[in-house]
């Protein structure tokens, strides 16, 4: 059984003035309402829960009238730092779950192969992510606004969601992060910890993540593929 | 006197059976003429030196028409790699030319105060470049498809153009390309050869490149703004 957790409990504090990203209308539906269709209507997808603030709560209670969705799903409450937002809602998963997949709401474009792949490889693996090899020169600074050197890009990956994992190794790889009292701003981080590798599965199609309303039109572009 | 460069000789190979994306219509103009309309209008450029493929020289005089520039500019032909293109651009200068502001022809949307800044730290320190901090999750893969290592993005930077130099400072950095038979990806790298430090100016506007037809409603938008 594999359930998705879609983490929406961010302050979205980087849009400024324009309101919550997540509740950004983009072709008729809000940026959380595409990315929670695309999941739910997924064939390998069981169920869904959705983790929020809780003062969003009568708005993504409004979005499920919109999504009609035709899986179970639940709304948990999140928690302080992304960490424990996901710790939530993966604890809020069925007893027959074995695998989760955990997706950034404001990832709306996510395609359904990169869902499928993505779960393929944690169930063979342990732990898997979408990803993009870097396109673009990149140089490291040396902290003072000159380059201090160019960067081998060959081996540079820019991590997405979904990160998918069997329920028991990002449990214990959760505990791992409070035991040593890591802060871990990705989940894949959290498994190096525990010494589990973590297989990046290669997105073929653009799966951005809104984070100001200049990314809405390419959104939109995308959405109507 | 300050040059522009715009380097408009690459193959567009990437935008597979699309034809040249410089000539793809963003907005009734292509797009290789908003990056030199935007160069035209800018009140610190004196000249325009537009490096091409030779078999494209009549679509680029029709473009000329198009684009009804106020300043001086003249095609010159490029070479096999793209230090090469720059080189043939550099050197077609006019004999008043202290500094020289390379641009991709495919970076349509560069602001100008994004130029300006530019200049003025060329101006400065010898060499600058327009570039934006890294705000993804980077990851070292082991080079198999598995997470190697976590990346400090701290210090990351992703660099564009336009890259600016005194035209002294970038042909001896070029000289010793060859002197070194070295291959370098962008022009700041040449600069690393000769010890030259490189200032990163921080772009506030976003400034992609045209690298497929995905990219298209993007740069409208961001034209129209």
């Amino acid at each position: 059984m594999v359930t998705a957790v879609i983490v929406a409990a961010g302050s979205g504090t980087r849009m400024d003035g324009e309101g919550d990203k997540l509740f950004l209308e983009v072709g008729q539906l809000p940026v959380a309402g595409h990315t929670w269709r695309n999941f739910d209507r997924h064939p390998n997808i069981d169920e869904i829960v959705i983790v929020i603030r809780d003062d969003t709560l009568p708005k993504f209670e409004s979005l499920a009238d919109e999504v009609s969705p035709s899986k179970p799903f639940s709304f948990i409450i999140g928690g302080q730092e992304r960490q424990d937002s996901v710790r939530n809602g993966i604890k809020a998963a069925s007893d027959g779950c074995n695998i989760v997949a955990i997706h950034d709401g404001a990832r709306p474009c996510v395609d359904a192969e990169t869902i499928s792949r993505t779960i393929e490889a944690a169930k063979e693996h342990g732990a898997s992510v979408a990803a993009t090899k870097i396109v673009d020169t990149i140089k490291l600074s040396d902290g003072n606004a000159c380059i201090s050197q160019n960067v081998d890009r060959t081996h540079l990956w820019s991590v997405q969601t979904p990160q998918v994992f069997k329920i028991n190794t990002i449990l214990k790889a959760m505990d791992a992060v409070d035991e040593q009292r890591a802060t871990v701003t990705d989940d894949t981080a959290a498994c190096e910890l525990i010494g589990q590798s973590v297989t990046l599965v290669e997105s073929k199609k653009p799966n951005p993540k809104v984070t100001t309303s200049l990314d809405l039109p390419f959104i939109e572009f995308l959405l109507k593929e």
